[in-house]
């Protein structure tokens, strides 16, 4: 089964978190808006968008074809692989368990975003720039720390090094991806932050570390961290 | 099975997607944190998300509690209840495509709540309102007709009535109250926006005439819409 993956062809975004999970499955997949238009290109996903004739239509990329399937959400897709590839447990109780983990990361995600953006994505970040500080701070303070505290929770009690225990999931890949992101975006604050939650910490260097992450983090198919993802790097709102 | 449900007792939010599929299952259910406090009450919610014990913490409520089973995440909740109880698909594809729908909701949730809180949950409305005020516009300028537009051309390709066709799913009532909670939130320029969404107003009604939401929607255990909530109504946000 070969997937296609479709999304921005020069960030990271949500696509990141499905690329990881392509990635370490060694999935065979092609990043269609990353191809030449001739076989692919942004102009290909964008019929999938604008398609009137698609009866599942995604609302926005990230989403990934599966034969005949279609399938949009960040979360969504990575149920789909992580239950076909072993990235999932099992057990039903688990595996909401893990869905819930996911949801809890996405709900990050959207604030991590929103410290840049806390008007409208339409808009610049030098049009929302004060707004960007004050929410930025916020986060900082209080929501960051929240969010990072309950993961390192989890974690030390999975009875595991990763989230569900001894058995890498999906889950275990964003929050690589969650850590990475936040150095980037603001490498003062993490450093503080980061001595408060050494199990968060440790999972990421573990997960960086698996052969195939860290094949694809050498590789040129990791697209660089950007100032038009959701990791963005502003000095000012990094206090 | 007499299921548990955890949610703020004061407001609908986003326990309320939960309640809605409660209702309309006919669950034999109690909203713990609506009890007095010596059969529930907020301070048993919270000994459920401080509890260090727990080996499956929530991060937040909505928490439903089956048996020895806690799940969080309204979505994941949703996907739980909907495939016991008949209010998802059983096909694989159509299930992924139901929880798409509902995941994509949860994320127009997310911006309807930061209309009016843009900068900071923990801050009053009255201390970010001019960031809610260009929030607001651009919600309801932009983010909501894009939402309501795409739920309506799901409802046109559906071959149904329902989102998924002639069947009633989750996403139906949550759709149903991201139609009333507009309403409330924002009168005047859902009048407007209505016009241009029939098969979305016409799944809102279709809803709210079954009879056990009827029956609901009529009874106390239906919070009233307030200003704590997600849907709150400034006159000033409705443009």
């Amino acid at each position: 089964m070969r997937y296609e993956l479709y999304y921005w062809p020069t960030i990271q975004g949500r696509g990141e978190f499905i690329r990881l999970a392509l990635e370490e499955i060694g999935a065979n997949y092609v990043d269609v808006a990353r191809k030449p238009n001739r076989s692919g290109g942004v102009p290909k996903m964008m019929t999938f968008l604008d398609g009137q004739r698609l009866e599942h239509p995604p609302f926005a990329p990230p989403f990934l074809k599966s034969g005949k399937l279609i399938i949009g959400q960040t979360a969504n897709i990575l149920f789909f692989l992580g239950t076909r590839h072993g990235l999932a447990p099992r057990d039903e109780a688990m595996r909401l368990w893990a869905h819930q983990l996911q949801l809890t990361i996405a709900d990050l995600v959207v604030e991590i975003h929103d410290t840049h953006h806390p008007i409208s994505s339409r808009l610049y970040f030098e049009d929302q720039r004060s707004e960007a500080k004050r929410r930025a701070v916020d986060f900082l303070k209080y929501r960051a720390p929240k969010f990072l505290g309950y993961f390192e929770r989890v974690l030390d009690r999975s009875g595991g090094t990763y989230l569900l225990g001894r058995k890498l999931a999906y889950a275990d890949l964003s929050l690589f991806q969650i850590v990475a992101g936040l150095r980037y975006a603001f490498p003062k604050a993490m450093k503080r932050l980061e001595k408060t939650i050494p199990r968060v910490v440790a999972l990421h260097d573990r997960v960086a570390k698996r052969p195939r992450i860290a094949a694809y983090l050498a590789s040129e198919r990791r697209i660089a961290f950007n100032e038009q993802g959701i990791f963005r790097y502003y000095r000012e709102l990094d206090v």
